[in-house]
Order: C-alpha cells, then structure tokens, then sequence
C-alpha cells in the first residue's frame, strides 16, 4: 500500500498574553530553538509535504519566518477558535488530497513517531486525536474511547459527567483527519458555546455523526507539555534536557553533573567525550571521541576535533575548529578560526579571525587585533609559532612556520618563518624611586584624611 | 476601625552553635540579606512602630548590627527561655500599648502579609499563634483548636495525647499579643519544665485561663522554615530561590534554566528580560526591559539599560551602569563606571572608575590603570572613541571624542578629540633568530634529560 | 579476642560494554578518582592486609593502576563467572588464613563501616552477606532469612516464588567468608545454569549443606549503587555528591547553594568557610576556615589559607599556595605559585611559576611568561612589590620587595628592592588622524558594499 499524502496545519496565532513579552510565544526558543521551528521540523520529520502556518494578524513575525522556513502561511484574523485556524489553511492546501494533521507551535517535545502514529491511525478511521494521561487531568478534555484506541467522543471536563472525569486518557489537541472530509467538517462547526468560538474537537462528533471511526494515539505527558507562560517554557526547556541528556550518556558520553550541562537542539557529542559540570552548548556544536570539555566552559557553532581540551571557562564562538588535540584553555574566546592539530592557547587570550598552525603555541594574554572599527582582518599564525605572552597580533598580520614574537609585542608587520619579531622599549631602572614615591603618597593620603 | 499601634520582638539571642560559626547565626544571610535584616524589615513592613531586637551576651555584633538598622535593643543574659527573652523588652517597650508580635532571627521567609494576618487576628481574640502543617509533625507543639481558627491550647508533642498528636498544625512560635495583657501573664509563666525555661508558648494557657480568646492564623510550612544549621540556612535559601524564580518568571522573565540562577533579596529584573544558565545576581542589581544576561555572568549593585548585552562570562560590580543597548562580553569586569549608549566591550578588559561614552569600543585585553596603590583616579573615554586591544589607560586619563589610541599602548597623557593616540616601540625581525633559538634549547633539554 | 587476618577480592574484570567507553569501566571516575581506587581504598581501610584485583584480558590498565597502587593482581581469562573470578584470587591469597572479602569496582560508595560490619559478621558465621532495600526490587537476588539477621539461602529473581518475591532485602554481591572454607567451596562451584557461569553466591548453598551458619548485614540502598553505564555513573557522582555536601554543612561550611558545587574525593573544607554558587574542587584542594570562595571558581591541588578570597571566576590550578588573607580576583589563573599573606591578584593575570611575596599586588592584566616553549622559569615578586597593570613578567625573573614596575612593561631584568622598573615608548598624539581614519574607511565600506 502507497503512502497517502500528508499536510501539517500549525497553529501558531495565539497571543500568548500570559508570556508578556513583545517577542511573539511561537519565537521563544526551547533548545536554543524557537518553538515554531521544533513545530515546522516536526512536521516534515513525519512526512509533511505541505506545511501551513497560521498566524495572527498581532505577529508579523511568525509568518516571516515560517516563509524564511519554506513553510506556506495563512492568516488568521479575528481569531475564532482553533477549528476557524484551521480552516484558513485551505486554501493554500487547494488541491491537497490525503492526510491532515494538525500541531501547535507552542509544543515543541512531540517526537516525529508520535505524530508517524498519529497519521498511521488515519488507514482506517477519518480522524485520529493524540492523547495522553496527565498527573492532574483536572480541566482537559477527557478522550472516552468505546475499546482502546476507539475514540468515541471528546468531552469537555466542564460538560463531563463523573465517569467520564475518571477517565484519564486527556485531549492533546494534535489531530489528523483526512483532506476529504475536514473542510466539509469544518464549514459545520458551530459557535453556539461559551466563548463564541469555533472549536476544532468538535470535528470527532461530525465525523462519529458521519458513521465514520476515530481513532486515539497515545502519548508520553511530557512530549504534550504546552507553553503558556515562562514557567512552561522553563519547564518544556527542561524537560528537553532531560531527554537530550539521557541520551548523550546513553551513547557513551561522561556527564559529570548532568544537571548542569545545557545542551541545544542539534548538539553532536561522539561516544568518550567527557563533560565537567556547568557547561553550555549553543546551537551548532560537534564535539569529536575522546574530548574534554571542562568546567564553565561555553559553546556556539564550533567543532571539537578529537582529543582537544576546551576550559575551564573557554568560550568558543561560531567558526571555532580545533583540530585533533588542540587545547584552549582559561578565558580564552575563539572565534571564526581553526586551531590546527595540537595548538594551544591555554591562558587569557582572543583569537579571532585566525588560521592557527599545528603546534602552534599561543602565549597568555595573547590579542588578535581584528578589528579596526569598519573591517576585521584575518591573522595567519604558521605552524609550530610560538607566540610571546601579552602580545598583539595587528591583522591583517602573517606570523610565520617556526616563527616566535616576543613577548609585550605589538606586531603589525608580518613575521617570516623562522625569524623572531619583537617590538619592545628599552628596560629602565629608576633606583629608589618606588620608596620615594609611597613617602609622597603616604603623606598625601595622610593630608587626604586629615 | 482605626488599627491599634504595632511594635515587633525579635528574638536574636539564640547560640545558633549547631551553625558551627564564629559569625551569630542571626547574621547569616539568604537571599544575599542576613537573616536578622530579613526580620527586621519584617517586623517594618507588617506595621510594627517600634521593633525590639533581643539579643545574647556572645554575639554583641546583632546588638550592633539591628541598631545600625535602626531598631531598639535589648540584652538576655542569662538566657532562660522564650518567654523570659520577651520580658526583655517590656523597657524599650515602655509606654507602647497596642498589639506585639514575636517574630526570630532564624526565621527568614515569612512574608508581611502572614504577619498582617496574626495583628488582625487580635481584633477578636487577645493571643494569636502563627501555625504550619510540616510534612512530618514529629516533635513540633500542636495547636488544638476549638473550632477552625479558634485555639484551643498549644500542647507539646512529648505531652500530647494520640489524638492530640494526629492534629497537624504545628506551632512555629510566631505570636502576637495585646501589651495590656502580654506583661502580666509574662510575669506569671513558671519554669517548672525540664529544662528549667520560661516559654512563651504558656502565655495562650493563661489567657484562656483569664477567659481570653486565642486564635490561629495559618501559613504555608515553606515560610516558616527555621534555621539551626548549615543545611536549614541551604534550605532557606532553597526556598527563597524558588519564590523569587517563580516571581520572576511570571513576570516575564525568561529564565531557560531557573534552578542554575541565583537572585538576591532585592533584585529588579523587568519583563522581557532573557537569563541564560549559570547566572548569580548579588545585591542590588536592576536591570531593564529587553536586555540579555548571558551564562556565566555575575552581577553586584549593577544598573543594566534597555536592550543590553552582558555576558557570556560578564562580572558587573558595584557602581557598573550600562545604558541603553550596551555590550559587555565575556571576561571583562566593570566596576563604578558608566558605559554610555551603544558602548563596547566584547573582550578581556578591566574597567574601572571610567566614563565611557555613547557608542565608544573598548578592544580586547584593555586595562583601566585607576589604582596607584594609595588612589583611585578615574578614566574619561569619550563618545565613539575606540580604544586599540591591549590597551592601558593609565588614570586619570581622558581619551577624546571619537579619538582612537593604538594596540599595545600604554596611554599616560590625554588624547584630543578625533586624534590617535600612540605608544609603540619599532618592530624589529630577526631572522632565522628562533630556528637557532629552538635548536640551542633542543640540545640544552636533551642534555638534561640525559 | 585478636581480630582475624583480613583480605579483599576486587572483582575488576568485568567488560563494562554498556559504558560504551574505550576506557575500562573500573578506570571511571566517581569524585574525581577511579572506581578502582575508591575500592583498594575500601579494602585497606578495612583493614585488609592483602588486596587482589581481578581483571580481565580486555583491560591490562587495571591491572597497571591496581599494581601502581600496591595491590595483588589476577588475570580471569575466559570469564566464566563471580565465583571463577574470586577463584583467581587463591594463588595471590597462597597462605593467607583469615577472613576474605569480595568487592567490586564499579561499587564505589560503600562505606569502610559498612565492610567492617560485614567482616565482624563472620565472627560467627562462616558467610556473610551484604544486603539492601532497593526501592524496586525487581530483578535482584533476594536474601532470605530465617531470622533477622540470619540468612538462609539467596534465590534469584526468576526463581523466587512469590513469598520470596516479596522480601525487600536483597543481595548486594558483596560477601565474606573464611578463608579455610572458601576456596573448597569455591572448587565445588557448577555452571548448570543458563548462562553456564560459576556464581559466587552459590557458596551460601554450600556453606548451608555443610551445616555451617551465613548471616545477612544491611547497607543503605545508596551505598551499593553499581554503575553499568553512563547513567549510573552520573548517579553514583550525585550520590557521592550529596554525602559530601551534607558532611561539609554539618562541619559549619556554608554552602549557598550545595546543589551547584562539586566536591573531590579528598577536598579538606575548615569550619566557617562560605562556598558561593557554581564552584568546582577538583582533587588535592584545602580550604581554611575564615576564606571565601566566590562563584565560578575552580580550585584543584590549591591550598587557601585564612580569611583568603577566592574568586569569583578564580582557577587554582594544582601547587597553588595562597596565605592569610590573600586574594585572587576574577580572572586569574593561578599555577604552581605561593601567595604570601595579604598578596592580592584581582583582574586579569597569568601567574605560573610564582613566589609572591606578602602584600604585594599584582596589577590587572599581569602576565608571568614562565615557559619559552623548552623550560618552564620563575618569577619572584617581593614583598610589598607592586606590579603595574598589563605587565609581562618574562621569567627568570626577581622583582625586588617594595619595587614597583610601570603599566606595560616588559620585564625581562631584575628590579632592585624599592627601585622602579619601566620599558615604555613615548606616547605620540597624532591630531586628527582618527577623523581622518573614520573618513577613509566610510568610503571604502561604502564601495565595498556599493
């Protein structure tokens, strides 16, 4: 059997008032992700081929960058309920025929099998509804299922009688249905209800009412957890964590401390890899076998060659490469240069826009001026250098294979291999005069108090 | 009804030796504040007019301290109980008459509307007890009540009868009292007791037994949380870091990882505001709408604008001022300086005692040189000026308006506006100078290894 | 009574595959020590007078470490099993008469009280068992007895019925026995089972038939946590963890925030000494009681001294020696240097290789150049010296007591005792050329971007 077509609505309109913030609630990031995205991923991850984002007329925003994302987007404005989101994807689902499935962009956890099941229960019901089973069901709508995975009706916990508010399988709000009955469906819903809104659930009834079947999925609480506010986002971000910790330990990676390691959506970490605590990865990080990543050190769009060292309190930016075994040390920041294999940099130092040769040595205190107001310029350090501490590299500056600088330096002329480049004053002595110079201090400081 | 005069005891002569400290335990901080500040704003912020701080003959620094503060005094000596500590006051108190609360220095989280509570408590009743329901009873004194909220008597675990130990409000010693009657049955209490004390908890015996009203006012156990050792004040802080996280986060504060970031007492952080993990705010920070704290940062008595960046790895201290949009990035400490609009610094830099204008960008590896040894002098950078990397600004030093000085150099004398200020020795080559260099030493290590 | 002879097996051989780890699952570190060493401790600490570490052909690193460390060695190769692993034991153990205990190494957190116990059981009994109450106990061997304290028989899991099933107690794997039956039972092992292994705990039975008593001793569940893969491992950390942190609150450290600070196996913390968020010890660190050790520091084989200040953003790193009273601010690496007392290093410094006197201070920005890529030189700073901020010290250098040395300078001669030591360029003023700069850089951007 072929594989019928599948689409994703995703509703992304809300206003997310509880947030309060400017930044629109499908923006705000879980992973260093924004949750949008985790829902557009999601989407093709299960096989979308057509992704509708709905958003509100309140935030322009999400509909720019779901286009940025490739995604197709509908406006929803006024907002009248979640069945009224959907039905303004149709007409850029014209033409679509298979299956439908609905995701929110306010629940980023939903693993793409998840939603794989959730259109798989589509071959032989014309609606699936994704449940789960919550500590408190309190107020969620109750799934009441006729045999397991039967979905009778969806009844609200309001307009639930005391058996059905027993019943523990909760409405997730992720459906799928088939493209040849949902806008059908859709055009009979009803807004005779509390809020005047047209609401998407009442879909299963039309369909039960139909004599067609509907079907339930179940998924873990955790993968459903929805964002309303920061305490939702702080909550789904941890939930993330956790997963995405248990994973890299199961794969063979030391966590010292899981708990304080903050890992983001695409974070590569190969097996014997060992992580001290407090250590955050930033979108964009490959960390290659047998690394260390040392205590508070901080990650962003850089690739870990093996066996490097990185901290404690290295910062490594977006461009940062370190070839095998390259170590960089104490409040070191790299950034946009590769380190080639065995270089160093292990004290205080600012690499930025560089070409580090293999077994180079970076002294402390170490600055690449690449910066000169209007352009950044690249620094070239040859292989086997040895950089003299506290000096600085004025870029666009080539320091030779074998070459040393001294240290203090301030080189802006390039350095030929194997040579020495210096730039130093004279030492002068000026005997006593530290003794003479606390006598006149210490009597002005007398006077200062007097 | 006009309200009835408050006054506050607080009871700070406790030995505190299960803290194993040299410092009196009242003096302890939570939240970045000592515990004897927390009751003592306490006591202020629930209406008290007078507050009297007890205190013991071994820590004459809480008699010190709570006067600083304002409040009146009073010494225990020898310590017979809590009741005898109270009578302590009735001299500081003399000529007060209105309602009295007994409040501890051990007790850092009760909030003022609790304390509100109990005052109002005596508008029907002359003795009102603060009570808790602990998860484990255990040895707490029970409060028996007559009826919801009217107390009975407080009954002591090791005297209580099975029903009376099924109860589960516990006291937590915080009671207010009528002055007309508190000095009497103070003077009433005996210390026929095994442990040979006046307790305070008799006085609700005898006003029953005067035919007076008691009542019970309830708090949640997490604010009544005393402090006797080292793990008690990790608790309380515990406590308060989950309030204060919860506070923020419903206030828009995105916090990705609320259980690495840690507040003071009196932190401001406004809506919009991103914190990232691993981030400690000492006292008196504020920091404005829009603004990002990045991981690894520590802010003290710091003033963060609009729209700022600070961090990764930022240490503001006290007197640091970020305008609006301003940047300081990782490894760079700010100490009493002012950084105007859109001013810079990304990289390794110590600035202190400065003022740096709108726009102005301070390189990479900058030191402000304020401290002689016996004087503080101050740094003058103007608006758009750009500060060269390893820079030394030898105070007290003005660099112009839009004035650039060179990499390396050590600035000791004023730079005009628009003008570039230099210090650079020559650079010299010395060719093949480090391949000799490298084989001399070559020879030299295998000598000595050999 | 004299106390029998005492010896341990330290079954060491396991493959360890679910680590995942190229490393050998003993050589894992738990409070930054190899499992391994956490049980050749465990064993002398015990009061075992020989010490045999099983390992497997896999793994010839544990045999080095376990040698290096002084233990016997046996190699099990193939491994058949428990009981074949503690039979290679018997050459190693030739003539040995007394009692024997068998340990694990991937066990790391059993207490030297709980062995003890185990080996006093055998005083009248000829096997004695460690047991525990695991929360689910699952799959684990139970231990019945017929008495408490009494141990009739050990059944596995599978073929427990269910009043056996029921029994909470179960069996840990460790186990002591007499030498003068041990090894007879050990020879009467059969590998009839499933997986056609000699299982050690098959001598119980044994011991039994021969009519002689076993008996059961009780360990907290957390100390026999056992690590089979990265999960464990991080849990065994936590556990561990937790342990040292309350030890140090109970001895009156402060702990602000216990959950974020990562202890050593070895970390000497004194009374009164406060430990801020987020710090990491690694091993070989003592802290005397007065000193303070800020947030974000990282201390290893450091040595800090009364009322010292550490931090925040502090690395000791190992032969870090700092005095009463000194004080090494953010920033600062410190490496195999003393501090005399009242030394400070605030802001920004590299100092390797160090002997600093008292009160000296060491300017922002200070770097010791103690390494020319061959030898590592010394610096000495005297006492009262102060060194000017972005100093480079280029070792072997002396800078006498009271000298004093200019911002930016490179030392590379001694300064005499009170002398001042300089190397400076002159500063030029060069008016207009930044206006002149910003000029000709606009326009070329503009072109750039044109």
């Amino acid at each position: 059997m072929t594989r019928r077509p599948r689409a994703a609505v995703i509703l992304a309109a809300g206003q997310g008032t509880r947030m309060k913030s400017a930044l629109a609630k499908p923006l705000h990031a879980v992973g260093g992700r924004a949750m949008l995205d985790w829902s557009l991923d999601l989407a093709r991850a299960a096989g979308a081929e057509r992704v509708v984002t709905i958003w509100g007329a309140h935030s322009p925003a999400v509909r720019e960058r779901a286009e940025a994302a490739g995604a197709l987007t509908a406006l929803q404005d006024p907002p009248l309920g979640t069945g009224h989101a959907v039905q303004q994807a149709q007409e850029a689902l014209e033409g679509f025929e298979g299956d439908v499935v609905v995701l929110y962009a306010d629940t980023p956890l939903i693993r793409a099998e998840t939603v794989e099941a959730v259109f798989a229960a589509l071959d032989d019901a014309a609606v699936a509804v994704l449940g789960f089973e919550p500590d408190a069901p309190g107020g969620y709508g109750r799934l009441i299922e006729s045999a397991p995975g039967v979905l009778d009706a969806i009844v609200e916990a309001k307009d639930a009688s005391d058996a059905q508010r027993a019943v523990r399988l909760c409405n997730s709000g992720v459906m799928a249905c088939w493209s040849e009955t949902l806008w059908g469906w859709l055009s009979r819903l009803t807004n005779d209800n509390a809020k005047g809104e047209y609401y998407l659930t009442d879909i299963v009834a039309l369909a039960r009412g139909d004599g067609l079947q509907a079907r339930t999925v179940r998924a873990d609480a955790s993968e459903v957890l929805g964002v309303n506010d920061r305490a939702d986002l702080a909550a789904a971000e941890a939930a993330f964590q956790t997963r995405r910790r248990a994973e890299a330990m199961a794969a063979g990676v030391t966590l010292t401390a899981p708990e304080t390691v903050w890992f983001s959506h695409d974070t590569q970490i190969a097996a014997d890899v060992e992580i001290e605590p407090h250590v955050v990865f930033g979108p964009g990080v490959t960390i290659a076998s047998g690394a260390r990543i040392r205590a508070f050190s901080h990650l962003e769009g850089a690739r870990v060659g093996e066996a490097c060292e990185v901290g404690p309190y290295a910062r490594l930016r977006p461009g940062a490469v370190l070839e095998t075994g390259a170590k960089i040390g104490n409040f070191v920041e790299v950034k946009k240069s590769r380190l080639g294999a065995g270089a160093k940099a292990n004290h205080l130092a600012y690499i930025g826009d560089s070409d580090v040769g293999a077994k180079a040595n970076i002294g402390a205190g170490t600055i690449t001026c690449n910066y000169d107001g209007y352009f950044k310029h690249r620094t070239v350090i040859g292989e086997g250098a040895f950089i003299g501490s506290n000096s600085s590299l004025v870029a666009p500056v080539t320091i030779g294979r074998g070459a040393m600088t001294g240290s203090g330096a301030v080189i802006t002329s390039d350095v030929p291999d194997d040579a020495l480049g210096l730039a130093r004053a004279r030492q002068e002595t000026k005997p006593g005069w530290a003794a003479r110079f606390r006598a006149a201090m210490s009597a002005k400081k007398s006077k200062a108090t007097e």
